[in-house]
């Protein structure tokens, strides 16, 4: 069984591809580790065009039915390697599926501090996820490190719940967008502090307090990490072997059309090197990948049926 | 008076570069001859991801509302001539706007079969529209010309109403994707003709006859032309005059912050030369012309202040 293409990854790259794949008719599934990516844990979003204000959860369910109808099929599963043979991949997950085309779609992972003791403290005070872990703070004292979008949102999440926030950044500014930094700025709850960084966290059984690399030392009970994310990196190492062209970081390269060095094998979506790393362009990302992976797909055809 | 930015077009690219520079508190307006662009003419959306199906009218309006709420000002002007004068555009329309940086998102028109008769019958049998004018034609026979999924969407509009349908193309394969072919060809009313292309229109008052190249004659009481857009042509020839580079049809070239050759000159969506003209494609396109817009606007303010 050789299919016409996988794609690796159900956020809103993979899922469009999955869209515009299922409407170009190819015989085609999709193994995802989970439904809606990066985007399922978003708390709210607002700038995602036709709708005012929707949740992650909540957009990525709409995607997932919506391809659904087109009786696309999820398998529920991580893929660990890729390795081109014969003009065929390989694709490696619970079992090694074999299809003429891929896409990655696989988005990105959070991004740890890379503190001693940061793993230890996991679910004990220490989250990469403020929309999943917030409600466990009410009336409590917490952290968030960064500065982009991201952390300005966890932020304002959080101030729902607890009682006082620290915004804590290496950089001089805020990176968020001016919409965001705006609303961070009117609420007095939540103190910003710049030009810092977090050193060291320390505690008995749970997060008791952080020290910042200028000697200062915040109470709080918890820490929310939010400085960025990277590609998952057991595909990065996989991709490296089989010659995949990434930066530094594993961003995978792709050309206009999506592809990558690699031929026949696309990326899509926030796992590549690209300009702006939101839901609408991951979408659109999908789906010219997916209209490519066509395109080659009809003159692979043309070429054997001669 | 001086914007920081002037958005051309409020299609799917206009309304979503809108809603980012909204979002990063630009001071900015909308400059637009309409709303929605040629999505809004889309009878039955399936393929943007978030809405399983819906009407273009009804997604340009909650874009248009979503924008709207942001207090994004959307003026209804034509634009038929941007001039850049030290490093500051002047955008001609109703009077002359002002700004640091302009975003050109205004789509593509319907082009014609260009025959000599074409536009005395256009309202007369000959239209550029089904989803406008298909309720014109119950129980009356119609050609279609063209072959790609606007022309196919449109002859599976127009089975709605009329007794009898003639697709005629002149390629040997239509060009829409397959799953509309496919919903096509079941249908027992709508007759394909391929390798064909009309050659001239005949009647009195109103559409009575077309003639074929091959010299075959088909009654009909109306023409649907469906054989593609081009760039709006009067600002193609002001972008010319300034020096920007288009294709031969009009297409703007971008790089991939989506700037024009011409410093601080932006353009996105299907007015561009790019490779999939989607309504996804179109969004993520503004959303990027928006996000380096932002960028440059922070870069040149700081040297100003410098």
């Amino acid at each position: 069984m050789i299919y016409d293409l996988i794609i690796i990854g159900a956020g809103p790259a993979g899922m469009t591809a999955a869209l515009f794949a299922a409407r170009y008719k190819m015989n085609f599934i999709v193994l995802s580790k989970n439904n809606g990516g990066y985007m399922a844990t978003a708390d709210s979003i607002e700038n995602y065009p036709g709708f005012e204000r929707i949740s992650g959860a909540e957009l990525a369910e709409k995607m997932a039915n919506q391809i659904k109808k087109l009786k696309v099929e999820i398998k529920n599963e991580i893929v660990r390697e890729i390795v081109k043979k014969d003009d065929i991949f390989e694709v490696h997950a619970n079992k090694i599926y074999h299809a003429k085309f891929v896409i990655i779609a696989s988005g990105t992972e959070r991004q740890k501090l890379g503190l001693e003791n940061e793993d230890k403290f996991i679910g004990k005070g220490v989250s990469y996820c403020a929309t999943c872990d917030a409600p466990f703070f009410k009336n409590k004292t917490v952290c968030v490190i960064g500065g982009s979008n991201s952390a300005v949102m966890s932020a304002l999440l959080l101030e729902k719940y607890a009682k006082k926030i620290y915004l804590i950044y290496r950089g001089s500014e805020l990176r968020a967008d001016p919409i965001r930094v705006h609303e961070l700025k009117k609420n007095k709850r939540i103190v910003i502090i710049l030009n810092s960084d977090i050193k060291n966290i320390k505690g008995k059984e749970k997060v008791e307090e952080i020290i910042l690399k200028n000697g200062k030392k915040i109470k709080t009970d918890g820490i929310f990490v939010e400085i960025g994310s990277i590609p998952d990196v057991i595909l990065t190492q996989s991709l490296k072997k089989e010659g995949v062209k990434t930066d530094d970081k594993g961003y995978i390269f792709v050309d206009e059309t999506k592809e990558t060095n690699v031929k026949g094998l696309f990326a899509a979506g926030d796992c590549t090197v690209k300009q702006l790393r939101q839901i609408i362009t991951a979408c659109a990302d999908g789906a010219i990948a997916a209209a490519n992976v066509y395109q080659n797909l009809k003159t692979h055809i043309r070429i054997k049926s001669k």
